[in-house]
């Protein structure tokens, strides 16, 4: 049997079903599923993802045995719509769209009216009654086709079109007659033979065949691939191509063309949400061309916009509508975004698919569904991506601040951001590797704009609805932004934009508010993000699921405070070189690290002693009564080196050297690969005294503060850099030393633990007997990451993004932890210390604790915490009850 | 039952034998052997290694259990010799010694004559009718005593030596009388009352405790822990020491005490070999202060010695003492090296012990063994250290080459070297560390030079015989040395050396042969080691025996063809990255890495093209037949940039562009941690037009070599720093496709490998999947080891030392592999390749590949073949066959 490349829908007809995505692609197996709940779908077929791998297998070819099926499926569509491809009687004409498995909004080709020549058009005339709009949709066609499929450039056709209306005088497209666009088809076609070298084809298969090709080529596109790679889709899934019988939502006032989506997609409310305009083919909606009228009177009142709602100006279609999108949203237990078309009064539904929402909609909808009994209190722990609530997790402007609000837009993707300016997106993206926040300026955007977009902290274009590409593709990202600003006047080439006779221009700073939709000059001040309500009810439903306990990653009190806000039942690490930055100290710091023996290097500690206990203290009484751990000094100590010619001279003045001396000692400290060199316990070992202070300092202010609240803080005193079982004997012969003169210092004890990173090959492989000198593992995945993949963080940047791209790596390893490898040592590690100590306390303290793919790995390995930076705590609650559900199932 | 910690032995008593060494330590072990076989040994007993461990344990004290085995092995002696410890009338005296499982010469503490005071003096005066040589002895014992146990300076005892010959007008020692003596023993008991604040103690047992004490706190002396951290000797193993009744060589011209070796410990030849002194304790010979006489005829004749032979002076012990030579080598059936005294005629053996050797010696003892029949072949593979062939494989002085002879010494430790004179060795180490290499030149060693012999190229003394601590020491460590070159007047403190009118100060170049004594000034050509002879008959049979085959790392033709002739069976590392260096492509090398764009890098290849196939031509010339391993392209590309001012310039002219634009570009490439950075396989990932030149110079290069020839080499194309399947693929690709287009070209194709290195803990783990895409595996356990302990190896010197000082590591994991931790990444690497490929071929190419150890571990897990230096290819060969023999055993 050969394999099946050809799937048929409509009519009565469906090959294929919602479960078949893999196969089909989104919008074709959603075309299938409407068909067989007996929607009305506009008949057609799709030919799978399957060929697009094959055709990319055989050198872009495709297979002969392809001809018959799609013949085949021409033959299906002719028999529902009783119309004949390339008859010039009754002509029929159809689409052909793209459909990978998960949507790339925008990244990938598309032909509409295909079907049309000299011949054909005569008969589309004829049948529609209407020349005008038959000369309008092949000259659309011509241009669609030539750019798509042919590749020519789109300027020509515009030009040929505004010389056009300029000889006869019009202003708008709407003026020109049929015998002005039979006019303009010629040029069009004069055009192409001219551009491309060959005349416009007539042969309708022809058409069909360079449009199936084209849209093969679109998924291997530069865009798609920088879609694919910001969004993590493999290159091998494939694009699948559906051809469609065409139906005209610009066949006169009883015609429209809308997207909708069955609740609020920004703010999660049940109420359908959308946009449509009457007399427009589909891609004039989302183009962003034409602003649309809204779907509901609701809406569009609370807008205070004056064009007719098409609950106003077309209500039984409405209602008919209104019935389609309660069916989808109750067949597919989701919130669904939908296209349709009215033609002449007849509805016909376009595609749906679970409607991309932002975090608040998505936390909002799920919440309610499970209330509604729509779906479990389980499935709408699953339904939230955790990664999305960052955007509900960070400050918001706040209310109260003043602010110079320059203009107003659509509030297209929630969230507060301040940037400077820059009005492209290359400009952006290089402005954003500088370290620089920027707000990304655009008239409209594209495609091409997408690295711009993200990596702008906020994006603001002047023109564009809700369902504009910014808005589609800043809601993804998680970007706040304003769309369809219409009173801005932007030159992107003067790098300006001008409102009301003010200017902005690029490296100002603006504020936007994708919430409201406003535009502000200079930045505005935030607040911290309200919890409670659909927030909180999710997180309480996600701590009864999970298994996974969640710390936060926290060195100062107000990042204790946070995370303990956040939910956090702990700190996992508290790192403590940063204290040791801190201007009032840094001299005694240096001293230390510049002394010649011991006894230089106590007399410095023992200043900086009484400042190391207020840190901790201060952590303490934050996070009284739940485990802190303690990370002792870990980095290379040249860190925290004079550069400055000053430094130097107040450096020398506090310890008697001359510069000279301190200069020859600082290049002494100097190292070639820092990360690998002299640095965690390693400076414990040849500088004990250090540890000693440090230990000294975490056990003084815990009883301080055990006294003073009442509440014990759980000391967790790390060792970092362990290679060797001798290594943490040595450093917690040290701290036990230092725990047992504190304690009969102040006649009490305190419980607290000796534990270790894990975060070097030796130690996963060494940790059976790592685990009989230590009481806890914290795996430290960045610099396990770092040794095992054998690449610095600080370094990667300049193969990462090839790596990513050529397929080596499925995600940046920093991002998303490498199960395959840095996960095998983690296995190993866990499984080998438990095996000598069961019940030792395992946790993860890397970036990876924020992420929830690799909070999924630590749920399988039965980690006992993962420890997220503040803001992640609650992702990382919602990812471990995810995981658990996961791995429940 | 308590356990035993005293074990006698003499007299028909033998509680322990040679097989205790790591309880009685070497020497107790080897008296208590040589008893049993009933050679004259003074009797007496030994406390264990395992006292010294509890010694410690228990904070320095002594259990009392030991009291009163201590009294029943006086008791012991007492019954054999007749004599009484404190006896006033018939004093029993006994010697106190360390004794480690090794022995450590030099490092530790003896104390003799104890058992002497203020009443027994006068005992060993009447009983051996000589007041002179017992008040002498008195004297000996305090001094000794009160340095060794009560840690006096020695000089206030040598001052008054000095005084007291001074005032009588006396230059020798030998003129002082019996009155004399004693009138220096008050003085010297008034030096200890003052120094120590006590009188000096009177009671033998308070003595005999103070002296043990002494000897057990010697292990963990200072010089003792510098030996065992360069010699790998655990700090745990612990010292014995061994309480022997005194026998005096110094009782007149019929007593005698000496040193022996059974064969020429330098040359190997068979011959009794060895010095002794008449009327002398056997401390005088080791000390190197008399210079001692021959022990035979023949060997005081050939270097035309006026003082008898012990043969012509004392004929008959010389016969007994030759017929216990004999008996022991026989029982031992190795090379011994002994102590013996001889006290009024009568001959009593000290120590017997397997003698330290040079490997020539090592070499010449074992082949002729088993030609003897003494010991098989196997065992005479497994006699010879195989890193002390390391000795015989560097080139030694051309004798065709003018040398300026300065003087003379004694040739007592082979090899030639020249280098900077210094007169210490602090200077010695620190000079060495700077990369120079230094010869010491001492008046004599003591065990205080050690760390500067280390650090030496070669030693050179003015004072002390062939087993002088200069002596034994250099040849223990296999460096050159000259001793006892009486001519040289040594002035350490004005760093200056003087013989017959000439000066040579610190920093000038001396060249010293130690196989004849030369000693010459400036720099000596020399040429290449005759390997044919007793070390050609080894490494035959060393190369019936081994399994793993042996290959060499070079990368120059020189290199290649050293390998060969010492055996090597291909090349298992030629680096590319030194052929980038040539000043005369360095440009070119430079313009590459400065292009902006693939074009610009093209264009410079293009340039290096020839040059890279001119480089492995003349490789595959040499080793035609035989497989080489060419790793591409590995640093990261910083490396090659210019430094200098004129060096940018020449960039500059050579690619147009502008020294600031230059500088940039260098800036942009530089990397925090440039070993985990942009290097390897990742610099083909990104630039993959590198490695198509690298790869189509390999194939260009064999084809013409096997045109030419008629032997075709076996290119192994090797992919560095692979972490993925991917990475392999991907380059394995631009490899073949390179093979390919050359074949194509040049109409004939040769058999080649692609394979990678495994050197990071990553492609360890997955080798699995590697293995799919690659047909070999190098170990590059220089890298692995950095990234599985997280350790730079340019970094590691800062706390190196006190990691294997701590024990954190037993030996410095770049010398020897990590076997616990490296080591089963290897294991895994191997296990999951195999799994894969059945029959991968599988090398290691680090440096641990010339490592002993290290080779055992590669034969354990079933390597094909171990990859080392040119240099130390034949002590691959021989660790090879040592590991392939432990195997079988």
């Amino acid at each position: 049997m050969t394999q099946r490349y050809v799937y048929r829908f409509g009519g009565g007809v469906s090959d294929g079903g919602k479960g078949d995505k893999n196969l089909l692609g989104g919008k074709g197996a959603n075309l299938a599923e409407m068909a067989s709940i007996d929607l009305p779908v506009p008949p057609g077929f799709t030919i799978s993802t399957a060929m697009c791998t094959r055709y990319y297998e055989e050198g872009e070819r495709f297979p002969d045995s392809l001809k018959a099926e799609v013949a085949e499926g021409i033959a299906h569509i002719e028999r529902i719509t009783g119309k004949a491809f390339g008859d010039a009687a009754d002509p029929l004409l159809v689409s052909v769209r793209s459909g990978a498995r998960v949507s790339m909004p925008g990244m990938m080709d598309t032909v509409l009216n295909l079907g049309l020549n000299d011949a054909t058009v005569e008969g589309l005339a004829a049948t529609s009654g209407d020349e005008r709009f038959a000369w309008d949709s092949y000259r659309r066609f011509i241009q669609m086709y030539s750019d798509v499929v042919l590749e020519l450039d789109h300027g020509a056709f515009e030009e040929a079109l505004e010389i056009a209306k300029e000889d006869r005088g019009y202003t708008l497209d709407t003026e020109l007659s049929a015998a002005d666009w039979r006019e303009l088809v010629a040029e069009y076609k004069a055009i192409v033979a001219k551009e491309w070298g060959k005349p416009f084809p007539q042969d309708v298969h022809d058409q069909l065949w360079g449009a199936v090709g084209a849209v093969f080529g679109s998924w291997q596109s530069e865009r798609a691939k920088v879609y694919r790679r910001l969004n993590h889709i493999p290159g091998d899934w494939g694009t699948a191509v559906n051809v469609q019988a065409m139906v005209f939502g610009n066949m006169g006032d009883t015609s429209a063309t809308g997207v909708a989506f069955t609740r609020d997609p920004a703010k999660g409310d049940r109420a359908y949400y959308g946009e449509f305009l009457i007399n427009a083919q589909g891609e004039d909606v989302v183009a962003g061309i034409r602003t649309p009228q809204y779907l509901t009177k609701a809406a569009r009142e609370e807008a205070g916009a004056k064009p007719l709602s098409m609950e106003e100006a077309l209500p039984e279609v409405y209602t008919e509508l209104a019935a389609v999108f309660d069916k989808l949203e109750t067949h597919y237990r989701d919130m669904q975004d939908i296209e349709f078309t009215v033609e002449r009064g007849k509805l016909w539904m376009l595609q749906t698919r679970s409607g991309k929402r932002t975090a608040k909609a998505a936390l909002k909808i799920a919440v309610e569904m499970a209330s509604e009994g729509l779906i479990t209190r389980e499935e709408a722990i699953a339904r939230v991506e955790p990664q999305a609530l960052d955007q509900l997790l960070h400050p918001t402007l706040d209310p109260d601040a003043p602010r110079d609000v320059l203009t107003k837009g659509l509030p297209a993707s929630p969230g507060a951001a301040s940037g400077l300016v820059v009005f492209d997106a290359d400009t952006a993206e290089r402005m954003a590797a500088d370290g620089k926040a920027v707000i990304l300026v655009r008239t409209e955007t594209s495609p091409e704009d997408i690295h711009g977009m993200h990596a702008a902290k906020g994006i603001l274009t002047a023109r564009g609805g809700m369902t504009s590409h910014a808005a589609v593709v800043a809601r993804g990202m998680g970007r706040p932004c304003v769309s369809g600003a219409g009173s801005l006047s932007i030159s992107a080439k003067d790098k300006v934009l001008r409102v009301g006779g003010r200017e902005v221009r690029e490296g100002d700073t603006l504020t936007i508010d994708g919430a409201t939709g406003e535009v502000m000059v200079g930045e505005v001040a935030t607040i911290q993000p309200e919890l409670a309500g659909d927030f909180g009810t999710l997180m309480e439903w996600a701590d009864g699921v999970r298994r996974l306990k969640v710390r936060a990653n926290a060195e100062t009190p107000l990042d204790c405070r946070t995370a303990r806000d956040f939910g956090a039942e702990g700190v996992g690490l508290c790192r403590t070189e940063h204290m040791f930055f801190d201007a009032a100290r840094i001299t005694a710091v240096r001293q230390m690290i510049l002394a010649e023996d011991e006894a230089g290097r106590r007399a410095a500690l023992e200043k900086l002693l009484p400042e190391q206990r207020a840190d901790f203290t201060a952590i303490f009484e934050v996070m009284a009564g739940l485990p802190v751990t303690v990370r002792l000094l870990d980095p290379p100590l040249h860190e925290f080196l004079p550069h400055e010619e000053n430094e130097f001279a107040e450096v020398g003045r506090a310890t008697g050297l001359s510069v000279e001396q301190l200069k020859r000692r600082a290049a002494e400290l100097h190292e070639f690969n820092p990360m690998l060199g002299h640095r965690g316990c390693r400076l414990g070992v040849t500088y004990p005294e250090i540890y000693e202070m440090q230990a000294r300092a975490i056990f003084e202010a815990a009883i301080d503060v055990a006294e003073k609240s009442g509440e014990a803080p759980i000391p967790e005193v790390m060792i970092p850099l362990v290679g060797t079982k001798r290594e943490l004997e040595l450093m917690k012969t040290v701290v036990d030393a230092a725990a047992k003169a504190v304690f009969a210092e102040r006649g009490r004890t305190l419980d607290y633990l000796v534990g270790t990173m894990i975060e070097l090959p030796r130690a996963a492989l060494r940790a059976g007997e790592i685990a009989e000198a230590g009481e806890f593992f914290s795996f430290g995945t960045n610099d396990l990451t770092q040794t095992t993949l054998g690449v610095s963080r600080d370094d990667a940047s300049r193969f990462l993004g090839a790596y990513v791209e050529k397929g080596i790596y499925a995600r940046d390893p920093f991002v998303s932890l490498d199960v395959e490898g840095v996960g095998e040592l983690v296995e190993i590690a866990a499984e080998r210390g438990r095996k000598t100590r069961p019940g030792i306390k395992l946790g993860i303290c890397g970036e990876h604790g924020g992420d929830p793919a690799s909070i999924a790995f630590c749920e399988q390995v039965g980690l006992d915490y993962v420890s997220a930076s503040p803001y992640r705590v609650p992702i990382a609650r919602l990812a471990a009850a995810q995981a658990a559900l996961q791995a429940r199932a």
